[in-house]
């Protein structure tokens, strides 16, 4: 994939412009819906915040008169229609679910700036031969509804439509019945079959990490996204009653947890500090304060950018989760095991000819967070565009960008996405890989 | 307070005789409200199951002519009318709330063994001079609504009614609203004021410890009770992505909380093994996989027979938990602070001679749980008898007892209740404390 003759032609006096003003306020707009007393948002996918979001965006969208569909687990589409609706188009889009104590700009960042290019395309009366979509991805986050990018891993064929929507919340709602629901709030919508596969794929987001800030860059283009292992662990121990039960006759869960927790650590963590190992969600059984706990849950997430390594921690993991600690019994069971994902080197250099040309620098970058765009990879030729957000801070009320570094990200956004949509030499397949050269 | 006279001369074949078959049917018929597969119950305070149980308690009573009164902190009163109603009345009682994973006779035992003590004496057709009343307390186990012991320590002025309604569940439910939605479920009762006093106070109940069993013992005659101190500690530190964020730049709020319970276990468990330190709650929030936990929430339960000993551990855990750990902010609120209890002397020699007279052995015992005797204690002479329960299991779906021990604890029972209501010598005041020798 090479930028196209017409763009490299182009004034950059003449290429759309993007509104940083517009793109702001509907930040602002969105960080109303679900908004926490804390500054931040909990808009947890399907939930009525989800919805009332994802309304807000199609209104904006029907306002300019694009088109919408849903697919079977929710994914949404809105589309800026191309001269030729014959070649695949050009896609963007990241997701406007959160964390239930999230920020305001993680995913909506992405959703926004690919709305703002689209729209800033209209405002400069350019069409383009591909059609260029805008994707909100279902439950990105995986906070209500396990795992993490759900939707765009049964949309890419990674997980099993069927599968998910058995997936049940802490309340019991199953993704089916969350879906139903969530359906019910939004306008009567088109519907797309899974598997949606574009010319490219490229999804704006904050970083999350301090890297940009640290470096005092405004501009990184994500070459790869780190892999992640990911487990479920139970600890089984005895209750018994906190008052009669001496010390030595016990088989407290939670001490049983806590020693092989601190065991991993020891085992995992590295003097580089590039391992992430985190235990982000710990249940204890039953819960009362008067009963030594007989079962404990909790969730490991181990990422590291090396496959490799991975591979040996995940042994190490296992290992250590076998048999009893404390005289408890441990179970443990692996839920996800994705290896790092590396972008597409096509659609990468179009993403750096853009940012050089608006006269930006930008860090090649490596991704410690995983985002859609690893499972959309798998079809569709992908990369990422990563912004600063202050402090690093990310899955936190606290998040925060500027509106400079929101504005000049959605412009080499837009500028990369009417690159790809007016790329539509004759001869070229209509399967999106093989229309990507070697370079 | 002495065995009577007349108590002295009775023939023991002419003594009233329980039905252990009656009783072990009502653990049966019990077990069924809020049975867990597991073999268990959760009727938690003023749930449906519970008051589903009193309904059924009181069926049972209403069958036997019994009156039944309600005190505004749902503690539940059913009488057996005495020959002088002047006169206060002797007092037995314990629970019918249990843990969310709760076995089948801890509070149980108490409530029917003084409800087949009842009807024993109705069998046999024997008056007493004194009434006796059967207490269902509300709230013992304190799962739902915290603290532990919150009918009882109301009644007794020990907390505050006021405060009380106001606590609340997980699930937002005041005190006040759930009491209100179990009024409803119950027959119309009449009312009764705070303050109970009465006579004596005899609570049977099993041990939920290993001693008895280890020993050999049917029955325990509790002398006192140990002291129980409860503190809630918060733990703060800072929500980060689990993907991006370094180890070294985390203020991982489970790591710190960990460290801090090792800290505490290290300073506080004793060689002697004495010392019950237990966390039994605890909360990782916002509770995500791919979230580093900004707070933990946790319980502590720390119990000792000793006062001063429980001081001095009082002094260590609120100098742990000052000021930061992990780079997390500590904070700590006792929210408990009950000393040791110690019964009643005449109430206990009664029950010795009971069991002797039975010709049962007993072992003199503290109790390692609190019991709802424990505030009764304050305003009415007081004591306990325990029977064992395999494995000194409790608090747990597996507790278990002999219908043969169930019956011997029960005939004790009826045998002190009977001693007791016909002591009516005039010259007796009022004033319950008064009535009891110094031996």
């Amino acid at each position: 994939m090479k930028s196209s003759r017409i763009f490299e032609d182009m004034d950059l006096r003449n290429k759309p412009s993007i509104d940083a003003g517009r793109l702001w306020e509907r930040h602002r707009d969105l960080a109303r819906i679900g908004a926490t007393a804390g500054g931040g948002v909990n808009r947890q996918a399907l939930s009525p915040e989800d919805g009332a979001a994802r309304n807000l965006v199609l209104r904006w969208s029907a306002e300019r008169g694009y088109e919408a569909q849903l697919d079977p687990i929710g994914n949404l589409f809105v589309r800026r229609r191309g001269i030729r609706e014959e070649l695949s188009a050009v896609m963007t889009g990241s997701h406007l679910d959160t964390q239930p104590t999230g920020g305001n700009y993680d995913g909506v960042y992405g959703v926004l700036c690919g709305l703002e290019a689209m729209e800033a395309l209209d405002d400069a009366g350019v069409s383009t031969e591909r059609s260029i979509e805008l994707v909100v991805w279902m439950n990105e986050e995986g906070s209500r509804f396990r795992p993490t990018t759900m939707g765009s891993a049964v949309s890419a064929g990674q997980l099993q439509l069927a599968e998910m929507l058995r997936v049940r919340d802490r309340a019991g709602v199953t993704v089916e019945k969350a879906l139903a629901e969530h359906l019910a709030l939004l306008p009567r919508l088109e519907h797309r079959a899974l598997g949606t596969r574009g010319y490219a794929y490229v999804e704006a987001h904050i970083e999350q990490g301090p890297v940009l800030e640290n470096a005092g860059m405004r501009i990184g283009i994500v070459e790869a996204i780190q892999g992640l292992y990911a487990y479920e662990v139970e600890v089984t121990g005895f209750e018994a009653h906190a008052g009669t039960t001496p010390n030595r006759g016990r088989r407290d869960a939670l001490i049983a947890a806590m020693s092989l927790i601190e065991n991993l650590r020891q085992l995992l963590v590295d003097e580089e500090d590039q391992v992430r190992f985190t235990v982000g969600r710990l249940e204890v059984l039953p819960g009362s304060p008067n009963t030594v706990p007989g079962k404990v849950l909790f969730s490991i997430d181990l990422r590291h950018p090396d496959e490799k390594r991975l591979k040996r921690m995940d042994e190490r993991i296992l290992a250590a989760c076998e048999g009893t600690v404390e005289g408890c019994v441990i179970r443990c069971r692996q839920v996800l095991a994705s290896g790092p994902v590396h972008f597409d080197q096509g659609v990468l250099k179009i993403l750096q000819h853009a940012t050089r040309s608006r006269g930006e620098h930008f860090l090649r970058m490596v991704s410690g967070a995983t985002h859609d765009a690893k499972y959309v990879a798998a079809n569709t030729p992908s990369a990422m565009l990563f912004i600063p957000c202050a402090g690093g801070i990310s899955h936190n009320e606290q998040e925060s960008i500027t509106q400079a570094d929101a504005g000049i990200g959605a412009q080499i956004l837009c500028d990369v996405l009417l690159d790809l949509a007016i790329q539509a030499e004759a001869g070229q397949s209509n399967s999106p890989r093989s229309r990507v050269p070697a370079d």
